[in-house]
């Protein structure tokens, strides 16, 4: 029997996380504060711990893991790498197409890789209390997760429309111990403010980050956990990356190219940045972040300072955008709506070693019931992204006869989102126009729209 | 790091079902016809292929797992075995506790073990078409999948009121390219019967059962397929006990305790089966069936002959019954509210070969809750059970101070059954009180009560 997958045991979980800033060509650009001055780890530290801090300003090339992190880890990790035989023989392409399975975490995608050390080096620091938002609910979860298992308490603000209609991330949260506030609420002045405009507010995920940074810098036992976008995030996520080398070369197969969803950019580190050192050294391998057709940051955004919430909250970072107050249609893959992205990723773009495509809605759920007939595995509409622009590629391959290896990330299951595949099933989904002058319009507004 | 769980290679797969018969201590009696004869194979065989009617007769003790099912299972076979070291400290037990884990199948349980070899032996038979029934939905999403990956259409009567209320296994099903019908349908004399008599029928696994038996016997192009119960359902799921006992060889421990929750005993067969041979040749190890408090045929039901249904249209089985009219109150492990068992495990539960327990419905949803907070997994209703009584035996040793190695069966993930545990956080749940004068009633409308 030719193997379906490739798993690792408990004792080959990465000891060390990679930090690709000493492998970047050039320095990265400096967090800017509301003075246009780099801001500075004291200003930070009102929300995040020592260890955090340090990783997110870290130029070392490997951070060691702590020990109860990867104990931690290891109640899901090291993920299975799967070889998609049913998937190749159904397109007919001589591509090998292979993909690193993430949901197999209890919250049913990469997320925890982050949540948990951030949760860890939160109680470490003698920090008893987290506050974070949620959209769907994929990031929350985790972090209830996370805290549970380091016995933090969790508030988690969770966009009102999505605690009415997706209750069931709601239960997951609460059964692991968090609460769960439906966000705008009268607990911070931010969502009074947005209460009293309008009392019958569905919330938005820049409201509810709002919510959670004004919640942690205002309580002396609670700090801010954020789920992509910053650099400490994407560190965590390199696990990966490594652990998919490590399996391929088990296979004894390379990639040619490299496909991960991109929405803040957390999968695109994790998976790639472990091959970004392999192209300095001479690697050919491709590096393809798939963004949604609808909010495509990287392909049609522009390389500019821009604040990571929608409301001027946080600090301006140098990064691929659309506008902060830019508002993506409401695609179902919610965890791709986000009008920036990392400065890292960004970065890695702008200098040509990561690439970006662009894919329409419909073409991601085709791709993701293709997944779900051949392997068995329904992918979170997220996940689905990668899927479909490594199934374009394979039937490229098929045109042209070439042989080449392919690697995805399946960052997620899609047990949540079934109401989705429902409808699209019913042929009720539709994509998106994207205008590029609203885009031209919201970049219009930024007080740094000369490129700086 | 201390190993948290143990995989095996794709190729540890097991190579061959364990077929317990020729260990049982007596001969298993024959299923009886209406006629109170023996049925024979050709009767069975107008809705079952040649390769499963062989299985279900056989008394050879190995069967041969063909490459393509193997091939087929290894999507997620091995499946990994656990020890909960979190929970054993949360409990403070000296007891070693290690649970295996079938949640990470495709369809969320171990139901696609039997329902892949199903579907293939159809195939093979040049069989296009399958019907079956589900409740909520755990057996139609499997024999779903397992058609899907054999080419085979499949069409699944599903209760109705689960059809309207718990639609995600319907899309589930759907996107895995099966027709859905809720039941009671106007495409069966048996459905239609059930529409006349009251329009607004919400249906019952047992008249789901009617209505897919009923088209598989009279389409040429249709069989049926069940998914638990009968002995070559059992058989099939001894892939989970076989590799479980290499896997505990691998971490050098062998267990005192086993617990699987038992409905119609496909989960008992499956981890039991392949350690009842040891118990023959002197093994001390005690196995421990797990059934709810409130449907509880093992401990409270009577030895003796019954029908399969509801409603008397298949052959009758010689096993523990709570008589087949009885209506077992609506708990949230709707897989384990059947008022029969298989008649392999009724068998060895008489012979005192298995033991058998019955758990209260709000002590297995806290046992759920236990396991979710200290291994991240959320366990489906069923599988509670089985951890339910784990929880409470590693609670003895911890007040006698004994150092017992425990072992049970996750048979499934909860990701759609979140609604229940909402209403557990709620405090909506209850425990059903039983009665054992329903029972005797219901026993008492037996043709055989004799104890034949």
């Amino acid at each position: 029997m030719s193997a379906t997958k490739i798993l690792l045991p408990d004792h080959e979980l990465p000891t060390h996380w990679y930090n690709v800033v000493p492998d970047l060509p050039s320095a990265p650009a400096p967090y800017l504060g509301g003075d246009g001055e780099p801001v500075s780890a004291e200003q930070m530290g009102a929300i995040f711990p020592p260890g955090i801090l340090e990783q997110e300003m870290s130029s070392e090339r490997w951070i060691a893991i702590p020990e109860a992190v990867r104990e931690a880890l290891a109640l899901w990790r090291p993920t299975p790498l799967y070889r998609a035989r049913r998937l190749e023989e159904r397109l007919g392409t001589p591509a090998q197409i292979w993909f690193k399975y993430e949901g197999v975490s209890p919250a049913g995608s990469h997320k925890p890789n982050s949540a948990v050390p951030q949760a860890w080096y939160n109680h470490v620091a003698g920090v008893r209390r987290l506050a974070t938002e949620t959209g769907a609910g994929q990031w929350g979860s985790s972090l209830a997760l996370a805290g549970q298992l380091f016995g933090l308490d969790v508030r988690v603000f969770m966009v009102r429309v999505s605690y009415e209609q997706k209750p069931f991330r709601r239960s997951m949260m609460e059964l692991w111990g968090s609460e769960v506030i439906p966000s705008p609420s009268e607990l911070t002045e931010a969502g009074r403010r947005a209460l009293t405009e309008d009392p019958d507010n569905p919330g938005s995920l820049g409201l509810a980050i709002s919510e959670a940074v004004e919640e942690a810098a205002g309580r002396s036992d609670t700090n801010y956990a954020l789920g992509s976008v910053l650099n400490h995030v994407l560190l965590h996520q390199t696990v990966i990356g490594q652990e998919t080398k490590r399996q391929l070369a088990l296979a004894g197969v390379q990639p040619d190219t490299v496909f991960a969803p991109c929405g803040g950019g957390c999968n695109v580190g994790g998976m790639m940045f472990p091959f970004v050192a392999d192209k300095a050294a001479g690697s050919r391998v491709r590096l393809v972040a798939c963004e949604p057709a609808s909010c495509p940051t990287l392909t049609r955004g522009r390389y500019t300072y821009d604040w990571g919430d929608s409301i001027g909250l946080t600090p301006m970072m140098k990064m691929y955008t659309l506008g902060h107050d830019f508002m993506p249609p409401g695609i179902h893959a919610g965890g791709l709506r986000y009008h920036g992205d990392s400065p890292l990723v960004s970065q890695l773009v702008h200098e040509g070693v990561i690439e970006a495509v662009a894919l329409p809605q419909l073409e991601t759920f085709r791709a993701g019931q293709l997944i779900a007939q051949t392997t068995g595995i329904i992918p979170a509409p997220e996940s689905a992204h990668a899927a479909a622009a490594a199934v374009a590629e394979a039937e490229r391959c098929r045109e042209q006869g070439t042989e080449k290896t392919l690697l995805f990330t399946l960052s997620g299951h899609g047990h949540f989102d079934m109401a989705a595949y429902d409808r699209y099933l019913a042929g009720e989904l539709e994509d998106f126009e994207y205008s590029q002058a609203a885009v031209d319009a919201a970049l219009g507004r930024l007080p740094h729209a000369d490129g700086r």
